[in-house]
């Protein structure tokens, strides 16, 4: 069973110098997410679907540094091509080819994409997305769907938070993920004001089972979007290219009209991505955006090397198999100790909740048990797969999630 | 003389899949940076204090790629400790202690870092800094001095920039810089309203002189933030280490409470920081403000290499030293030709016009004729300097700078 000693030693280190120690979902501070006691603080190296701490623990991870890790940890191929293009210079006064090369990429990858625009954080080019709404329509609204979660710039963020003002979400709408009368309820009560619709393409929210679109409600959306000139942002930063390599809308039979990337889309090199419509490309090159560091060639080198390896890979497909291996696996493990493991979202990027229990504390003690056997789930996020997963990976964390089911029940028996 | 076939043939292809083909300060969209017939677009290599374009013309670079270029392109140093961290791992779910240790670092470093917070865009930080002083005051208005630069988050633009709403800026308040005694009126106007007065350290706008801050002007704001518990935010993205290895605040003798850094932090890698004093560090932890990338580790260690070498090399005094030997250079070519060349600002991040001329299309010209010759000046932007820079670049530069006077003098006869 593993121990966390010197993660233990390091965090105090790291709370003297930093706020919260660790901030992030990482960070005990979101003491919902993680049982902080059954879990690493800090990694010391990570290799294709493994990570290993401070102590010396390996972790099989379904957490992918919460998304980028798409290929595996140190992938040769797109390590690779970011060391070839190191020799040559990243961060230049002018920018590298490379740059075009990615965009043209993109372009030819994602349905909806006639340009692309690239940028560091997803928060970046979700912003970007607001933006360029804005300047289009000249309208100030914008609908989201409860659940969101967009980045953590101002206008995304909740008014009772710390720090944030009222003028920064008074143009913000909310509506339930799936209702759609509610939705065309709004747009009619807001006629004419509505800017932008922004939304990732499934509800992949944090302490809820995930939820797929209803059957037709993205056409029906799509259709009230364009019929009151509304633009309609895809985040697809969490779940692009995992679903889908021409983009989840594409995947759920739709086109947005911007589309936001970030997460897989360089293996963990730091770039992100706005993909967008031929009739908002000059909207976007009349905005004030750019970054010190958003021309660098070494992640646009990554980000292709990364890009054609889930091309050669068909990616989707592989996740989508090794997420149902894992399923059937969890579920039948599951059963085994009769506890009711919800499985939902996309099998790339599932999330697990213990139904038998409202209060969600019997599924972190499962999901502690797992950690601290080396299987490193999460409690109220959703998990992502990566294209290095194993056979034997998957085999040896279903072993892993029933002994951890078997001390459920040991400890809470019938 | 350079030509630019190759950079031209590669806009083409670039504007078909990037809105405006290169945006930021490089993009010809911003006409009035850059005369563009004259410049390269796209670069091929860079090493030390040179990059090469993509038609092969090389250039002393006085941009540093708008600043991160502190120490040379491709620095050995630098490099290898980016490098050896790659083998080990970058953005992985649990962060690496290199975090700390460069969090340690700088509160070794800055003279009013209690803490370091990362994030990847100077923009990231500001905006950080901002929601800082709005959770910790309960106060909603950011006092700003025109011409400021603070990044293009929302809040940071202008009303009248697209896509920008009255609600993003309508907590604002604008001040002359050097104007203490209207800063004070505003103060007084705004009483019990001002959360933060966010500065760069000295004015480094565009189209304009930089104006260092007039005597005594530091330590009065100092005074009145204190006394009206407004948060002091220094705004040192730009200036950052090139003054002064302890912040800017330090090199003007007072303390902020809150210290924004990017640029010059970890020589191109993709990192920023915000520091500040223990008083505001729970608060800091108490907002929602994170990235998919903010952890990652190589920029960490790469930042920790290029911090350390430029203590090493007492970076601050060796590009005062460079700076003011091209600037008694360029006088002096200037006054052989009888035109009036202001250098202001700090040696290390120098500002140049021809005052000659108010409509500043001399300048442009004479920018224009030196960057045909390989020598990368822009217009109405403050340079930087890098620690490569040899005095046989100088030299050079300094002849360059000559014939571009001889030329326009010959244009342009007295």
């Amino acid at each position: 069973m593993n121990t966390y000693s010197k993660s233990r030693e390091e965090f105090a280190r790291a709370v003297k110098v930093i706020p919260s120690g660790i901030y992030g979902h990482q960070g005990p501070a979101e003491g919902c997410f993680i049982p902080v006691d059954a879990f690493p603080m800090f990694s010391q190296r990570a290799k294709g679907s493994y990570f290993w701490d401070v102590d010396g623990n390996r972790f099989i991870d379904y957490m992918c540094a919460y998304g980028p890790n798409v290929l595996g940890y140190c992938d040769e191929d797109v390590d690779a091509a970011a060391r070839k293009q190191m020799e040559l210079g990243d961060c230049i006064t002018a920018p590298s080819t490379k740059m075009i090369d990615f965009a043209e990429l993109l372009v030819d990858t994602v349905a909806s994409a006639d340009w692309a625009f690239f940028a560091k954080n997803g928060n970046d080019v979700t912003t970007l997305a607001v933006l360029t709404a804005r300047a289009y329509s000249h309208k100030k609204k914008i609908v989201f769907f409860k659940g969101y979660y967009h980045g953590v710039a101002p206008w995304t963020q909740k008014v009772d938070y710390a720090g944030i003002l009222e003028e920064d979400v008074c143009n913000n709408l909310y509506v339930d993920w799936n209702d759609y009368d509610q939705l065309e309820r709004v747009f009619q009560e807001n006629k004419g004001q509505i800017a932008g619709l922004i939304a990732q393409p499934y509800m992949h929210g944090n302490f809820q089972d995930n939820q797929f679109p209803a059957d037709g409600f993205w056409a029906k959306v799509r259709k009230l979007c364009t019929d009151n000139d509304v633009v309609l942002i895809v985040d697809d930063v969490r779940a692009g290219f995992r679903l889908d390599l021409a983009g989840s809308d594409h995947y759920f039979g739709f086109e947005a009209d911007l589309i936001c990337f970030c997460k897989a889309l360089a293996n963990g090199y730091n770039v992100s991505a706005l993909c967008g419509k031929d009739f908002l490309k000059n909207t976007v090159s009349s905005l004030t955006y750019t970054g010190s560091y958003w021309l660098s060639a070494v992640p646009f080198a990554a980000g292709i090397a990364c890009v054609e390896k889930m091309r050669r890979l068909n990616l989707p497909k592989l996740l989508q198999e090794k997420g149902e291996k894992l399923r059937d696996g969890l579920l039948a493990a599951a059963k085994r100790y009769q506890f009711d493991l919800h499985f939902t979202g996309a099998p790339a990027l599932f999330y697990l909740r213990i139904a038998d229990d409202p209060s969600l504390s019997l599924h972190q003690e499962w999901v502690a048990e797992c950690v601290k056997r080396g299987v490193y789930f999460t409690n109220h996020h959703n998990h992502f797969l990566n294209a290095s997963l194993t056979d034997g990976d998957i085999a040896e964390t279903v072993a892993v999630a029933e002994e951890a089911f078997e001390v459920l029940r040991g400890r809470h028996p019938l």
